[in-house]
């Protein structure tokens, strides 16, 4: 073997070495290279580095993520809406008045339409009638069984294996990074319960959601907590900031969205004293998931998009920033 | 030296290390050896014993801990009232009106019986009026203040220092053996906030109490959380459970407090499937703390004396089973 050959494979297989070393290093591989994942890792040096003027303490990394959106899909409806949607399904045969009373009728009916014309009001009676009645231990319960059966209608997978696989990988790095995490979302706080500790590895303790009212009884002789048909809390637009002060009792530091829902979250988080982050994931990709921003009932985007750069914030393009959108099927 | 002195003395040498190696390994140093103790130290041995058949995974490790009478005291008011009333009178120069309106007048004066009398509704007009109108970090400062200068009247030490030294080695202890301890208290979360992780090691996020509304705003651009007079949740008695699912989401194994306030909470932590740990403080040391049970309008407890026993639970004896009530002074 001639020298400059000989030299050359050494330098491919050392290349080659360096690559894989990298790759295995990289925490975020499903992210391209670029300005996001930059900001992404230029902020958690920066706060982590011992010494550093924007260091801050392990137990002030307080990071909060929404969910529908910014951790698994939400198109072509919340999944939790689904799920409503199906337990009406499962109740009719008890609700005989169902088929003649809206908006039940429409959701028996799949009528889309009539459904959304029915409004927010519409939308939060199915969900509080199909919710409740039970404790958090059944409910929880039902939930996960119809995670087990239900499908997505476009990509024929279980509703939670539609997660991120760059936002997995972003969940596990902050964490390594002394991060705690906790879930900020509109959706209802033990739907969400049932499932994020196996999917996000985040315990229920860390979860903040809408919920309905509960009370506690003793009923022949068993205590119980009991799910109400009543709002209790809307964890939405301004219910953000809101709930995350009742809930965690310091401003985070980090803040990632996806929709103007969480604007206000946002806007609160980085606008602390320090260094802080937002990030807002914009749906760009129409062949590998869904592209809506403006004009969509389920995760608008239009006041993010407009003042987020301004503000600085990330924006994500699915598209452009993310290798992967899901992880692979198992 | 004859040889029996000289084996007496390595003898009394040998005793007096083990003793001192028993102590230094003896995680509740200020417990008297007792049924208390033992029922503690039993407890966690079950749940944290690879192979128990009472074991439990540490994510699942939950205890709460009620505050006033359970980790410091309560007598003879509450600590948050005598802030309150510490409030109103640095308040009034603002407030003419209180000169001749109750409870505000009372307060002023000092008059406790007239106090008394308003009931819980005055008391709690009283509270709100002097918490609102700031943020929580505002609202904090407020209280860290107090706490720098204001002195409990029987024992002249500020109110902080009047946490018992037997349940901050309990603190401490559960602590090592994997549990996540929440404060499930009736008094308000952001009071305690302002104070209770320099005090107990416990953040922020780790504390359950009553609150009053908020709201989020942008005032001239600059985003606040403001706390408004009007009650959001009351934290007692059936309100205990509730507020512990919806902030933990999952049912504690162990429960500690000292009043009826705390029964609920008891009761439902010790129903729960496998092994679970209940205890109450009572309070029946005149000379060291003070000696109430039935009879007191700050942590009544009689409910639990009746029943708690035949519960399983753990009864403290101050006097008793306690060495040391308050950490010493430094």
């Amino acid at each position: 073997m001639k020298s400059v050959v000989k030299h050359s494979l050494v330098a491919v297989a050392l290349l080659t070495l360096t690559v894989a070393a990298a790759r295995a290093a990289d925490p975020l591989p499903s992210w391209y290279e670029g300005a996001a994942k930059k900001s992404i890792v230029e902020f958690v040096g920066n706060v982590t580095r011992q010494g550093s003027p924007d260091f801050v303490p392990q137990p002030e990394r307080i990071a909060v993520f929404d969910n529908d959106g910014t951790l698994w899909s939400e198109h072509p409806m919340y999944f939790q809406l689904a799920f409503a949607l199906d337990r009406v399904k499962a109740l009719a045969p008890k609700h005989p008045e169902w088929k003649t009373k809206q908006p039940f009728k429409a959701a028996l009916e799949g009528d889309m339409k009539t459904l959304a014309a029915s409004g927010e009001k519409g939308l939060l009676e199915l969900v509080m009638v199909t919710h409740a009645g039970n404790t958090p231990d059944e409910f929880q319960k039902i939930v996960r069984d119809w995670l087990a059966t239900a499908r997505h209608p476009r990509f024929k997978r279980h509703y939670n294996e539609l997660v991120y696989q760059p936002m997995l990988e972003l969940l596990a790095y902050l964490r390594a990074n002394g991060f705690k995490i906790f879930i900020v979302s509109g959706g209802g706080v033990e739907f969400m319960r049932a499932w994020v500790e196996g999917v996000y590895g985040i315990p229920p303790e860390q979860v903040i959601g809408s919920s309905i009212k509960t009370k506690y009884e003793v009923r022949n002789g068993v205590p119980a907590i009991i799910r109400l048909p009543q709002v209790n809390f809307i964890d939405d637009k301004e219910g953000k900031p809101v709930g995350i002060n009742q809930h965690v009792g310091r401003r985070p530091i980090a803040a990632f969205g996806n929709s103007d829902g969480d604007f206000q979250m946002l806007e609160w988080v980085t606008s602390g004293s320090g260094t802080r982050f937002g990030l807002l994931v914009h749906h760009d990709d129409a062949k590998r998931e869904y592209a809506y921003d403006r004009k969509t009932p389920f995760g608008r985007l239009a006041r993010g998009l407009d003042e987020g750069p301004k503000r600085g914030w990330t924006i994500v393009s699915m598209k452009d920033d993310w290798r992967t959108i899901y992880p692979s099927a198992r």
